[in-house]
């Protein structure tokens, strides 16, 4: 893509009150806008970004067999009456008729869904009957929507944001926990995709379950939770639930019978994804029930797996930038190449096309009212992997000038040797 | 895809209260649920439509330099105080805090966004300044909310549903008008791409601009437009602003400088999308303006273009189904085959696999405690494109019966020719 086609620009000004690093980098580079407080616009870059990383998660629960399908964000008052959360407090109500006067405001019987447990277990219970029908699971990629009275950090905690809820259903608890283990591993195949160390956390049961529940925690120092990982064996826990301490040693009980022994670090973090054993708490308030081999009833167990996407991306740029500009991992980022054209006539023109036809993705910058200095920034802001430099000069030699975003050296490649330079 | 892993199930009794063809039939195949009145939950087989029209749409918008983006939901009271259409009756209102009492209840600052022309002209301001950075065009694929007095229908007109909307911003009304004419040309291919006839429809302004508009209709009795077709050449109006009557002579000048001459005929339809010529409404209200070559400055002129992905899906089962079911045009069905197994012992698998490796979609009956009627009825009321079945009879030769679900011939056929006699 011609960056003088893409209808943003970069600032080189921070955004006004916003503190977070991923704010300031991700509205200066043009892939978000913020609207309102907690509500950003995804801006065509930012929306590469996005899509990757839903991309990855598609494949990812398609391979354990998630079904895709789209939930509305309207949810009807039956559905959170059956379960006491029609009057939870991060959900947003719906007024039905113009507020002329406030003693004429009337609230309709939809709320904003900021989850999706009921909405799913009460269709699922229409469909599903017999121990054959069992185990399934079902996932969407889709908007939620939480009252935040603080929402604040960027990307990290929004009014709004995309979500993947992932939500399974079994015949025993036994069958859920083995489910379990595979979206355990599926999130881990995840994160290391999206180029993020995710630790797994053990965490409090919050609204959605009385039982322990399970995080996947990104270190970094703006994160709003605090958790105690072992350096050495990387089990961790939550503060929220944990008695373990800085200092002390890690009790974790190793394969080989061992205690592990590594030390115990208190460290912030970000949650960037969880998953909840949910037990029967909502096929029971449905009375979603299967008919076992002998003709038995029993209530459904089930599991529900959260991830977001716009705090991985908030996330990623938390733990992945300079003071320079954000530094995409690979998988994730918008472009695969940022092509400066340093020509005077446009001759980078050639190695773009090149480029483009072996299925590489370039951001061109061919603009011609911007200094060498500028499109260098810009390329160190937007942060993709490899920044690629056409000249007079190197083109004198057939070759392009070729650094990684990560690092600092600067290589001459011949043109006709780029392309198994930049997939190595 | 096995049948038996899918979660849904079909059902051969209409829903109670669905009077539209299309409720009906993507209801009874577990296509969509309906969560509440003009409020759907789009099942896998639903939702893998769904991705095709989308897929279909991204590609064409794409084609005309369409730049892919995410508005919020959520769209703060200053962007339509800037328009005055903060008070529409369709917006969605949000409360602030839990309704204890009726006098408690407060008003945010957020209705649920039913169209975007404000919060992406706003945008723009902020980016754009120079004739050199025009024209460009931004699009988002996204759901949007109406307070719909009569939500009916079933797909055709939703409280909630998913829209393509495009908008393009230009120099001037002459050029806005030739990015308007490839829109048109866009919107023809899309809708046959998905296999839907629609009519190029001159229609009003409406809300959103005083000047005329265009349409794109579907014939269909339950349509809640009326349009005055010429069946010579095309050419159409719809009824709010026609002045022309059935039995009339189509008063069209034809290239030739000729009158066309043909039978105008009213017809109810389905509008699928349509196009509006915004001149500069919007950018007046956001002072949104452009400084051109001598440093003069002028507002920009925009455009916007609709395509409701539900509606797409609705119509197309409402012009393209039999008593029987659906029958889905092949690049929108959810699957290109649907494979019936008629077999005691799962033979059909390896038909099934062969199809997969050569990357043919199959939906595969798998189904062992269902009867051959049952089946036969299922694969009708899905609607792929192509039904095959597979028996011992048909295995003794090799071979797999095949049928067209649009038409009645069955044919056998050897199983090594089977790709090509799909292809085909």
């Amino acid at each position: 893509m011609y960056i003088s086609q893409i209808f943003t620009k970069t600032t080189k000004e921070n955004p006004a009150g916003e503190v977070s690093v991923n704010a300031q980098l991700l509205e200066r580079g043009g892939f978000v806008y913020k609207n309102s407080a907690g509500v950003y616009t995804f801006l065509p870059l930012g929306w590469k970004v996005a899509q990757k990383i839903t991309a990855i998660i598609r494949e990812e629960m398609n391979a354990i067999g998630g079904q895709e399908m789209f939930m509305p964000a309207l949810v009807e008052k039956k559905y959170l009456d059956a379960t006491g959360r029609w009057d939870v407090g991060v959900g947003f109500k719906i007024l039905d008729k113009l507020p002329v006067t406030d003693s004429e405001l009337q609230v309709t019987n939809f709320v904003l869904g900021w989850t999706h447990e009921e909405v799913i277990t009460e269709m699922a219970s229409k469909f599903i009957s017999s121990y054959k029908d069992l185990p399934f699971s079902a996932y969407q990629i889709q908007t939620k929507f939480r009252n935040e009275p603080r929402a604040k950090s960027g990307l990290l905690r929004g009014r709004e944001f995309m979500m993947k809820d992932l939500y399974s259903f079994h015949t025993s608890e036994e069958d859920m926990l083995e489910y379990y283990g595979k979206v355990k591993d599926a999130y881990a195949k995840i994160f290391e995709r999206c180029g993020l160390k995710a630790y797994y956390t053990v965490a409090a049961g919050g609204d959605f379950t009385a039982e322990n529940t399970h995080e996947f925690q990104v270190l970094s120092e703006v994160g709003e939770d605090t958790i105690f990982l072992c350096e050495k064996c990387e089990y961790a826990e939550n503060s929220e639930i944990s008695k373990l301490k800085t200092g002390e040693k890690c009790p974790t009980r190793l394969p080989d019978g061992q205690e592990c022994g590594g030390d115990i670090k208190e460290e912030k973090s970000i949650e960037v994804g969880n998953i909840f054993p949910l037990g029967t708490k909502y096929s029971d308030a449905f009375n979603f029930k299967f008919t076992d081999e002998k003709g038995g009833k029993h209530s459904v167990v089930m599991g529900s797996y959260g991830i977001g996407i716009g705090r991985v991306m908030g996330a990623t740029v938390e733990v992945s930038h300079d003071d320079k500009g954000i530094i995409w991992p690979d998988n994730i980022t918008p472009f695969n190449v940022h092509l400066v054209d340093l020509t005077k006539n446009g001759e980078g023109k050639d190695v773009y096309e090149k480029l483009i036809a072996k299925n590489i993705e370039v951001l061109y910058d061919d603009r011609t009212d911007k200094t060498a200095g500028e499109k260098f920034a810009d390329a160190d802001l937007l942060g993709c992997p490899v920044r690629l430099v056409v000249s007079e000069k190197t083109l004198k030699e057939n070759s392009v000038e070729v650094k990684r975003r990560a690092g600092d050296e600067i290589k001459l490649v011949l043109i006709e040797e780029l392309e198994r330079a930049l997939v190595r």
